[in-house]
């Protein structure tokens, strides 16, 4: 029986999501916990794979199990024996050809940026501290650009080994809450390190690192090289998945 | 030159607000950071002694410096020789007779409950997790009774060493978002774990451990083996405290 869930996890101790040989991984803890609970090696599918450091709230994965489970029970093993900052919910049967990853039709995540002097300590490894004064209005000029089909080569971890470069950006915002900014995403699918690339270089144009009017031509294949830095990871949260309703 | 401050801190780690011999204190941690900046021995006063696991957002802190230091450096040496999970911000000059545990006219404190049956990663050590579903309108029920003048005796440490028992409550108010229910209360003071004990009883009573038509006389003045249990320190935090308008 296929298995639907939802998976929150704080990345900060992690090598990421994908499981790696000799890396500490949120796949292999939860794949290590699924063992010891059916005494079999489960493969444990995901609509995204974070990087190291990037947090989720809204992780979809999909794994199978034999059929006899009781799932709230079963969550309920998984979330005893994962360290504490994995958490897995909403276990529920799903279509039997249900891939996570393939049939995702898009992907939100949310970038935090804690705008002010003092650093936060709840908000540690949580967002990317940065005391210039950013203007907001800015912000929201250049996120708006970002919406709509674009060749997202600028914005790409140079090893980022996708063969298309276009993606559809469907919604992109920045909105702000205190000394709190939030960059919210979503689009049909990511390039490699494509949403911290778009929040470092929207922030270098914020600081006057890179003037504005370059920011358009950075969305028409530009190379990595033109655009800004990386944001850090610990900003960075896949927040939600969006599946047809088959999936659902 | 006497200054007043605003302190975030995560309590997890801490043994409580206030010096301890021989304990870990976020009040320790800061004065060791003045001292070494000063060059001599700062008392640092404030104005709720948390207990140990206790959060808080809006501490207020005041302590006496040379005249000739400069206010915003000092806030980045404090920041750059403390633990991070404090945080020093808004230091500013202040009358010299303030006393920031003296003077509050009012405390606000908010407690935070996890109602769900996963645990949230990023909840950890900040809510107190229960599954058993809350009702949040006899939640709200119980927190309206509180409101007022009462003789608190039966919500407090057994250990509190507080001649008086009368506190007066100015607002008293559970509110839901999503899965976390928030408990805010403001008072003129607080008795020692005063607001624990408050949200422990009502959780008593949400989950029929106690009778609800048993709560209000709780409040005139029962001992405190009437009451509910303690909530975990985890789940609260200290977020404000009110002053007259001479030191704000």
């Amino acid at each position: 029986m296929r298995v639907r869930g939802k998976v929150e996890y704080l990345g900060t101790t992690w090598a990421g999501w994908q499981v790696q040989p000799g890396q500490h991984t949120i796949q292999g803890d939860i794949e290590k916990a699924l063992e010891i609970v059916i005494g079999a090696p489960v493969r444990v599918l995901a609509a995204g794979r974070t990087d190291s450091g990037v947090h989720a709230t809204g992780q979809v994965i999909a794994f199978d199990i034999p059929a006899e489970l009781e799932l709230g029970r079963l969550c309920r093993s998984i979330n005893a024996l994962t360290d504490a900052s994995v958490s897995v919910a909403e276990l529920a049967p799903v279509n039997d050809a249900f891939d996570p990853r393939r049939h995702a039709l898009s992907r939100t995540y949310e970038y935090t940026i804690l705008n002010a002097r003092p650093p936060s300590p709840f908000l540690l490894d949580r967002c990317w501290h940065l005391h210039a004064p950013l203007d907001l209005a800015l912000l929201q000029r250049l996120a708006a650009m970002v919406v709509g089909e674009h060749d997202f080569t600028a914005f790409r971890a140079m090893d980022c080994m996708s063969p298309s470069t276009e993606r559809y950006v469907i919604e992109s915002t920045w909105s702000r809450t205190g000394h709190v900014l939030t960059y919210r995403v979503t689009a049909n699918a990511f390039l490699k390190q494509m949403v911290r690339t778009l929040v470092g270089t929207m922030v270098d144009v914020a600081i006057n690192r890179l003037p504005e009017a370059a920011f358009a031509e950075l969305l028409d294949g530009a190379s990595r090289t033109q655009a800004g830095r990386t944001a850090p990871p610990g900003g960075l949260a896949l927040v939600h998945v969006a599946y047809p309703p088959e999936f659902d």
